[in-house]
C-alpha cells in the first residue's frame, strides 16, 4: 500500500532526526573525547551535517508533502496534527534562513566566538566589537526574515526558537513582577541569612569519589545507565539524543559541590529527553518544548528539589559514607545554608537562586536594545555596567567580569537569555502543582525516593513533548497561566520563613 | 570564477568525506562508549547517514559531472586524474548495487551476524545455515552486479573492494608458492623452537600499567596524541579518519603481551592514515590503498618488526621499569622466543605468523567454491574440517572452533579473507627493501628510534595513498612485482636460522 503524504512525511523527519542525533553525538565527542588537534576535522562534518539537514528540510518534495497533509488533514489524529504543525515550523524556519544567510553567520560565529575568547581574557571589548556587530547585524537580517515567515516581530521570531508559543510582551510581564519584588527579597534575604552563620566545608574530594557520588545519586533518581552515560567536560552540559544520553559535569577536588549540582542539573535535563514519549521519537512533535522548558526541568531538579531540606537529609548519609566524612559541617541543615546562600555577584553563572534572574534580566533588556538598533555595540559595556548597578547595586571593575563574561551573542544566540529565568519560573510553578498533588513528596524525597517526582512530571510535562506549545504546557500541568507568582511565592518561604 | 566540473566533484567528494567520517566516529563510540541499550538508536543514525553516503555518489549531477571531467581531463594534473579514476570507481561501486540490493544485504547480515554468534556460541551450524545462505545468495547477485560494472569476474569484484587491483588468479599464484612451502618450514620451525625452550611469564599486569606501556611505546612510534587517542574495546580496531584516529586495544591482567601486541598493529594501521597526504585529505585519491595494503602496514609493525630480536632490546627495559620486573625470563632473547613460538592451532586469531597464511588459505578456497556454487553451505563443516587436516594436520572437535569461529561471511565480507596473508607477504616484500635502503635499522630499533622506519614508508606507501593500484604500489616501493619470494626469505632466516 502506498504511503500517505503524511505518512511519507514521518519518514523524511525520522531520517533528519537520525542525522541531527548523529551531529549531537559529535558535538559530545568533541567536548568529551576528542583530541585538541582534530577540531577542523571534526567542523568539516558537523557542517556536512548540517548542510544535510537543512537541505533536507527545503527540498521541494518536503513543501510538497507538507501542502498535500495539510489538504489531507481531517483524517490525521491529534498527536499527527501537532506532528505536522511542527513539522512546517521547522521548515519554516529552514526557509526562512537561506544558505547563504546560514554560512555568513556560521563564519562570522566563529570568528567572533575566538576574538570573544581573546578578548575576554584581556578584558578588551574593543578587541571584539567589530565581530559582535557584524553577528548582530546578520542576525538583525534574521530575525527580520523569520519574523515575515512566521508573522512575529522579529524579536519574537528570535525566542520562538528557544521558548516556542512565548512573546517578548509576556516574558515582560513576568520580569517586572520579578523586578518589582526581587531587590526587597535579597535585602531581607541576606539579612536573615547573615544571622545564622554556616560551617565552612573544607577538605579534598578526588575525582574518583565524587563520580561514585554522582553516580550513586544519578542510579537513585532512575537515569538509565543502560542508555546513557556520565563524562567530564571543562563545561557540564547534556548530549546524545532520547536512548542514548550524555550527560557531563566537571569535579572540583576543592569542593563536592559544584559538581554534584552539575550533575543534577543535567539529570533534570536527561530525565526530561527519557521521559518523551517513545513512540514520536525521532519525530518533531516527540522532542523536548524547547530551552525555557528544559531549563525548568534542570532548575526544577538542581535548585527547588536538589538544594531543599529532605534532599539534604537524603544526601547527607551518602556523602558521609563515600567522603568518609563526618561532623557538624555535614549536619542536613548546614548542607542546606551552604548550598543556599544568596550573595550579589558580577558573573551570572555563579549567582544564588534568587540573584540569577536579575543577571537575565539585564541581558534580556539590553539584546531587545541592540536588535532594535537602540543601543551601539560600542556603548554595550557602559549599558551594562549601569544595568548591574541599578539592579543588584554592582559596578563590574572590568568588561571580563561584565558584558563579556558570557558567549551566547558572539555566537549569535539573541533570544536565549530570557529562557533560563523563564525556566526558574516554570520550575517553581510546576512545583507548586506537584506539591498539592503529591502531599508525601517531602518524605520520599528524604527518603531517596524519586519515582513519584519523576511520575508527576513524565505525565504532565515528558509525555507531551512538542505536542502543545510552552504556554500551553504550563497550563495543562497547573491549571494557571504561566506567571512569576508560584515561584516568587517559592523563594519567599524559602528565604524569609 | 564559476568552478571546473573537477573542482565540483572534489566539493561533492569533500562532503562524501566528511559524512563517511561522521559514520566512522559513530562506529568508534559504539565500540568503545556506547551504553548497551542505545544500539537501535545508533543503528538508525548510521543508516541515515549509509544512505546520504550513497544518494550523493549516484545522483544524476555527479554523474554528469564525471562525464564532463572526462572529456576535460587534458587539463588535469596526474593526481587530479587518479582522482577522478577512484571517484568513478566509488561511483561504479554505488551504481552496480542498488538501493534495494543494499537493504536486503543490510537486513539479511544483520540476522546473520546475531544467528551466527548464537551458532557460534551453542556449536550448532545448522541453526546458522539458512541465514549465511540468504546471505550467499545476495552476496552472489552483488558480485555479479558488480562485475559487470567493473568488468570483472564476480569474486574479482569483491576483491576489488578489499584490494583493489588485485585479483583471483595473481592471490592464486602467491598463495600456491606459500602452499608448497608452509607445511615443511612449519615442521621444521616447531622441531627447532623445541629445542630452545622459552621462559614462562607468568604475574598480573594491571590495565593502567599495560596502557601506560601501550601510550609510551606509541609515542616512541610517533603517534600524535593531539589528533588520536587509544582506548579499549571488546576487538582491537583502528577507527576515526585521517585527523582523529582513534585506536583501540584489549588488556588481559594476565599476560602484558597480547594487549602491547594488539596496540603495534592498530598503530600499524594509525600511522599509514597519518601518513596520507594531507593536501589530498577529503578525496578518494588521498586514501589509503585499501584492506590488503593497510594489513601490510599493521603486520609490518606487530609482526615484523614488533616481534623482533632489535624490538625486544628497545622493550625490555621499558617493561621492566613500567611493570618493575626482572630476571631472566625478562631478557631480549627470551622475550623474542616468547612472541616468536609456532603452533598449529584451529583458531586464526590466535595463530602465529607461520600457521597463519595456511588459515587464511583454506577460507579462501572455500569462499571461492561458495560463491561459484560448488560448495553448498550445508557442506562447508565437512570441507572446513577435510581442508584444516590437510593444511594443519588437526581436525576441528566442534564447528565453534572449526567453520563458525570468523564473522567475515555472516557479515557478507566475501573477498576480504584474501587481503590479510597478502598483507603478511607485502610486508615481507617492503621490509626486504626497507632494510636494503636502511642499513642501520636494527640500531636504530632497538633504541627506540623509529622516524627512519615510518619516514621509509611515508615515502613509499603512505605518501601516494590510492594514487596507483596496490599491484603498481609495491611495485614502486620494492622495485619488484607482489610475490611470496621476500616473505619466505623473511620467515625461513626467522625461523630456521
Amino acid at each position: 500500500m502506498a504511503l500517505t503524504p503524511y505518512q511519507q512525511l514521518e519518514q523524511e523527519f525520522r531520517r533528519l532526526h537520525a542525522l541531527q542525533g548523529a551531529a549531537s553525538l559529535l558535538h559530545w565527542d568533541a567536548a568529551v573525547m576528542m583530541p585538541k588537534g582534530s577540531a577542523e576535522v571534526r567542523g568539516e562534518q558537523l557542517a556536512a551535517l548540517e548542510t544535510e539537514c537543512h537541505a533536507l528540510l527545503i527540498t521541494p518534495k518536503v513543501s510538497r508533502l507538507l501542502e498535500r497533509a495539510q489538504a489531507n488533514a481531517q483524517g490525521l489524529e491529534p498527536w499527527q496534527l501537532a506532528n505536522l504543525k511542527e513539522m512546517r515550523r521547522a521548515q519554516d524556519h529552514a526557509l526562512a534562513t537561506p544558505q547563504s544567510l546560514v554560512s555568513r553567520l556560521a563564519r562570522a560565529t566563529a570568528r567572533a566566538e575566538a576574538r570573544w575568547a581573546e578578548a575576554r581574557q584581556q578584558s578588551n571589548f574593543n578587541a571584539f566589537a567589530p565581530h559582535l556587530e557584524e553577528v548582530v547585524a546578520l542576525t538583525r537580517d534574521k530575525a527580520n526574515l523569520l519574523g515575515q515567515a512566521l508573522g512575529l516581530a522579529p524579536y519574537d521570531a528570535l525566542i520562538d526558537e528557544f521558548s516556542p508559543g512565548l512573546t517578548c510582551a509576556e516574558i515582560d510581564q513576568i520580569f517586572t513582577a520579578l523586578g518589582r519584588r526581587l531587590p526587597g527579597l535579597i535585602q531581607k534575604a541576606i539579612a536573615a541569612q547573615s544571622a545564622t552563620p554556616t560551617l565552612p566545608i573544607a577538605g579534598r574530594y578526588t575525582a574518583a569519589k565524587q563520580r561514585q557520588l554522582a553516580l550513586e545519586v544519578m542510579k537513585a533518581l532512575g537515569f538509565p545507565f543502560d542508555r546513557g552515560r556520565l563524562d567530564e567536560s571543562e563545561h557540564p552540559f547534556t548530549g546524545g539524543v532520547p536512548g542514548d544520553i550524555r550527560v557531563t559535569t566537571r569535579f572540583d577536588v576543592n569542593d563536592p559541590f559544584p559538581g554534584l549540582m552539575g550533575v543534577l542539573h543535567e539529570t533534570g535535563h536527561a530525565m526530561y529527553d527519557f521521559g518523551l514519549p517513545e513512540a514520536w521519537r525521532g519525530q518533531p512533535v516527540g522532542r523536548d518544548r524547547g530551552m525555557a522548558m528544559q531549563e525548568s526541568q534542570s532548575l526544577l531538579l538542581e535548585m527547588v528539589i536538589g538544594r531543599s531540606r529532605p534532599f539534604m537529609r537524603y544526601l547527607k548519609p551518602v556523602m558521609e559514607r563515600i567522603f568518609g566524612v563526618s561532623g557538624p559541617e555535614w549536619e542536613a541543615d548546614n548542607l542546606y545554608r551552604h548550598l543556599n546562600r544568596v550573595q550579589r555577584g558580577f558573573i551570572r553563572i555563579d549567582a544564588d537562586e534568587l540573584t540569577y534572574p536579575l543577571h537575565i534580566m539585564l541581558r534580556f533588556e539590553l539584546e531587545k536594545a541592540i536588535l532594535a538598533d537602540e543601543l551601539k555595540v560600542q556603548d554595550v559595556p557602559a549599558a551594562w555596567n549601569a544595568g548591574m548597578e541599578r539592579r543588584l547595586g554592582l559596578t563590574p571593575t572590568s568588561d571580563a567580569e561584565g558584558c563579556l563574561q558570557d558567549v551566547h551573542w558572539a555566537v549569535g544566540s539573541f533570544g536565549y537569555f530570557p529562557s533560563y529565568a523563564l525556566g526558574a519560573v516554570m520550575a517553581g510553578q510546576l512545583h507548586e502543582s506537584l506539591r498539592n498533588d503529591r502531599p508525601h513528596l517531602d518524605d520520599e524525597l528524604a527518603q531517596g525516593q524519586f519515582e513519584g517526582l519523576f511520575g508527576w512530571l513524565r505525565e504532565n510535562v515528558h509525555g507531551l513533548a512538542a505536542s502543545v506549545g510552552t504556554p500551553e504546557l504550563v497550563k495543562n500541568a497547573t491549571g494557571k497561566p504561566l506567571s512569576a507568582a508560584s515561584w516568587l511565592r517559592y523563594v519567599e518561604t524559602k528565604y524569609l520563613d
